[in-house]
């Protein structure tokens, strides 16, 4: 443990050369990693293959699902690191411009945060991901895994720890911490950790912001609603209450909740009910809805489903006067995260975009949209329901931050201040820092 | 402080009202403040006098003084009301637009952050400085300032309160809390309290950011350092130290230190020391210094001066051997706020400011500079030393995230995903949200 507090500090210290390092050496970075996941594709697998051993029977399929390694998600890990070779590199980009006075020019510059923590459980996916995201962005990071994957993860680590090396990259900005005293540790940390991201369950998460005074960055619960208006296109309506409903029911952005106006709900809810029953999912609807499903097994929600989080194929169905009711009923109710609209009446997508405080506000689309890559961040560093810094889907430029440059010739504040004080010009300019 | 608590609550539920105001109620509830102010000058600064004559005696003069309202404040108070009227309303504004498919397009929207908290010291000015920022962005706010201002906070507030009411702004999104108890009630309502901006003293804003698990901006210390290269310009070299010790010692972005490069050291001390006298400068510097200054009387700096911020007319002065010894000093002992360089070597500029861990890095000019005000930002939040969200002068952008709007035509994820999948097309488009 002691060594683990050494190693974060040496870590934080080599946050000023991993800002520093240039493209070349990023990338050359980059291909290395993706190399030596090739090599050690046998060894990886083989540690793998003892972690899942070990937690078999003892953890849930779903988390011994997500433990497992295989050929296709090794060539995966590799096809994301180049992904990440191939993303632009966002240290030192121009943000800003701003001319103040003839020859005093400021320059918000994009930079790294420093040194991040990233907590997470079962994958080992995130050691490539997240360590290929980090460094590209010029980050230092800690890591603490699961348990049951402390093999994959240890072997992955080591490997590409290596391999960035080997390219110039200071391999004293990345540390593995692997028992759970660590944890407590660097929660404790926040003299040298800027950052930390926690991926996991909603408790999970929770516990991790309420013990530590570093800044978090990830999404607490995803309870996400679909909200059916009186104008909207039927069929477009069942597409998209099914697609967020079950094309992924343990997504966090997954939808739990249909909200339907009531003018449509006599029409609507039966050939909706029909397509639950279809596709296997279980709907508890409010009492009063059975009136308008005769013939169907209706199963009805208490007060606690209007808040629930299922992440299984269950749904909770009710119905709203309006637009509004619908806005406040999301808002009181949900986790601010992802919720959509089926409507054609533009007025009244407007009204939606404009009430509903989440993170994502969406016009006829599927709430699973809602993710790094489909909105084109070529990789996701998690989802936010944060209100600073980032929000949402979070791609690379959720690990970055700026520094002001200002460019002079000698000028100081007194010649504009007091009597006869120089005017400042404050003129907006598109020149790059450096040109 | 259970009414305390519940007036939060409320704030909090008037997050989605304030966000949802038109510019035109915005503007018109700052016209109405700005007016206020006028009509009630003389029961602002009778009720301030009543805080200055208890506080008398009682604190520093310094702080006395910052608690002192006059008309001329008054009057700034108007003039800086009507300065955020003028500014644009930064709430519904596009800031990123990709189309992810034919008919399927992603916005991002900027939007308030919502509940923001600001504890603050003596000065009254903040009340209406930061009420108008907060409502021109959207947010809800509520306030903790300190006892000796009492009076003065709590006529401003009023009156503010009232002028926006009556312009139609939900008055329940304003709240001011009165007592000490207050602090340590709000330092635990993370549920509620979206950010924290505390302004003070290094001391104040620690033990915020050590007893909350709200984010928190602010600045910590103000360690600010000039270093001046061998390739400098000297007479800029002598204008640009001065400036930044003695424009205004007091405050956070004056310098603290003093680097000279080791070559100039014996020409350039003599004379910079010269200036230092005239202007009351205590300099205290590194032993062995003292062989160029013979005929001065000289005070050697010790162990504790080189992480010391004076917030006075001292400075601490040592030679480097060059840049890299600069940048390695600065990073170790400085407060990551703000750091200047004087030199005429382009690629010494280019090292510093790659390799400065600072929220702003200046190159021949004053440390005086890194102010919201002079930086174009038209209003300052704060000055922030963290290293998420916003760092350095903080004008209304960091009062304000965003949120994602995806604008489809029944498009659901299943149509891509698995065989047969469609492709994302992920351009990037300059239409706006709305248009």
């Amino acid at each position: 443990m002691a060594d683990t507090v050494s190693e974060i500090k040496d870590a934080k210290l080599a946050t000023v050369k991993m800002a520093a390092l240039t493209t070349e050496t990023k990338n050359n970075a980059l291909e290395a990693m993706a190399e030596a996941i090739k090599v050690h594709r046998a060894e990886i697998l083989a540690a793998n293959a003892e972690d899942v051993a070990e937690a078999e029977g003892k953890i849930p399929s779903e988390i011994l699902k997500r433990l497992r390694l295989n050929e296709d998600k090794v060539s995966d890990m590799v096809e994301s690191i180049l992904g990440v070779r191939n993303l632009k590199d966002p240290v030192g980009e121009t943000m800003d411009g701003t001319v103040l006075d003839d020859g005093l020019t400021l320059y918000q510059i994009r930079c790294p945060i420093g040194l991040i923590g990233v907590i997470f459980e079962a994958r080992p996916e995130v050691v490539p991901q997240i360590m290929s995201l980090c460094l590209k962005s010029g980050n230092a990071i800690a890591f603490k895994g699961g348990s049951e994957a402390k093999r994959s993860n240890r072997v992955l680590f080591d490997i590409l720890r290596e391999a960035v090396s080997s390219a110039g990259v200071p391999p004293e900005a990345f540390v593995l911490m692997e028992t759970r005293e660590d944890i407590s540790e660097i929660l404790k940390m926040d003299e040298y950790i800027d950052l930390l991201i926690p991926r996991g369950s909603y408790g999970f998460v929770k516990y991790i912001q309420s013990n530590t005074h570093i800044p978090v960055l990830g999404h607490s619960a995803g309870v996400c609603h679909v909200y059916v208006d009186s104008d909207a296109d039927l069929l477009k309506a069942f597409d998209v209450v099914l697609d967020s409903k079950i094309q992924y029911p343990a997504a966090c952005n997954a939808a739990e909740k249909l909200l339907v106006n009531e003018k449509i709900a006599p029409y609507f809810l039966p050939r909706m009910m029909d397509l639950f029953v279809q596709n296997g999912v279980e709907a508890r609807i409010e009492k009063g809805l059975e009136k308008y499903l005769v013939g169907f097994d209706v199963k009805f929600a208490d007060e606690e489903d209007w808040f629930a989080e299922y992440d299984d194929l269950v749904i909770a169905v009710k119905t709203v006067k309006d637009v509004n009711e619908a806005i406040s009923f999301i808002n009181s109710h949900g986790s601010h995260h992802t919720e959509t609209i089926v409507t054609e009446n533009k007025e009244t997508q407007k009204e939606f975009v404009r009430w509903v405080d989440s993170a994502d506000v969406f016009i006829n689309a599927s709430t699973r949209f809602a993710d790094g890559f489909r909105f084109g961040k070529g990789a996701e560093v998690g989802i936010s329901t944060n209100r600073i810094h980032a929000r949402g889907p979070m791609g690379m430029e959720g690990l970055m931050i700026y520094k002001y440059v200002l460019c002079g010739n000698g000028h100081v504040v007194k010649d504009y201040a007091g009597k006869n004080a120089k005017k400042y010009k404050h003129l907006h300019t598109d020149s790059k820092y450096g040109e």
